[in-house]
């Protein structure tokens, strides 16, 4: 099974395609789809949903997950990230595909193993939880790619228990 | 030359599409995108694009106008707002439309004169604008007529002082 985390904003949007595969879990593509100022908006989330698009269509994912965001700099920049979320969750739907969110206290936990996990923690867990040479170079492509670990570990402690991951 | 004006939500959508002709505005259409909390918001953010999507494919508009926001009752409402957003100028990228955007203060003084406009004398403005026999019911649907209006009146201004209109 694969699943597509997706951490959305404007000016770089993470992304970080797993696969659950015997047991453990491995990173098929991760990276950050960016996008330039000297473009209008309109360009720049078309730009985005084209490249989400794109993902799909090459890698299938059975879901997407992504992180659900309740606290912001401030409302300028949550509009910003909404219209972002907005973009790429319509990605998700014009593809069938379903989604997940979780909160930031429940990707630390699932990853790191406890909410109150730093950021570097974090990157940490994901880079030894998906065996990476490396932690990834961007907080976006590592908090994509946690927020799709998550979502993996999530569905595979309700099976575990006999019920549904679906939030 | 007509114009789509756009108030985005999540629940409601208003939308206003506006033709100047003979020195006067008409309303071919205005409305309200509505979706219900029983759905997700994939398939909400989905539904308010493809009606959107109509909507151009059917009154062929020139350009979109929206409003242009600083503030929101909180983040998470702006979160969700910008979501909206998102998909509805994705709708005007994907349809290679312009997006113009203006701001509340610009709205008011385009439409009733004077920015300090409360909401019932924009209201009472675009009813006498556009000739309607009532007030629209819906602030959405008034003010995604208002937004219309804004824009066309900016164009009007700005090919008297032989400028460009786009913001």
């Amino acid at each position: 099974m694969v699943i597509l985390g997706i951490d959305p904003g404007l000016a770089i949007t993470g992304y970080g395609l797993v696969e659950e595969k015997d047991g453990g879990f491995v990173r098929l593509a991760s990276g950050c789809i960016r996008t330039t100022r000297d473009k209008e908006s309109p360009m720049r989330l078309e730009e985005i949903f084209n490249s989400v698009d794109v993902l799909i269509s090459q890698y299938r994912p059975a879901a997407m997950a992504v992180e659900q965001l309740f606290f912001c700099k401030n409302v300028r920049t949550a509009l910003q990230v909404g219209e972002a979320r907005g973009t790429v969750i319509l990605a998700a739907a014009k593809n069938k595909l379903a989604l997940f969110e979780y909160t930031p206290l429940q990707v630390k936990q699932a990853v790191a193993g406890y909410g109150a996990a730093g950021k570097s923690q974090v990157q940490k867990m994901v880079q030894m939880l998906l065996r990476l040479p490396e932690c990834p170079a961007v907080d976006d492509e590592a908090d994509a790619l946690a927020v799709a670990l998550c979502h993996l570990q999530h569905r595979r402690y309700h099976e575990a228990i006999g019920g549904s991951s679906k939030k």
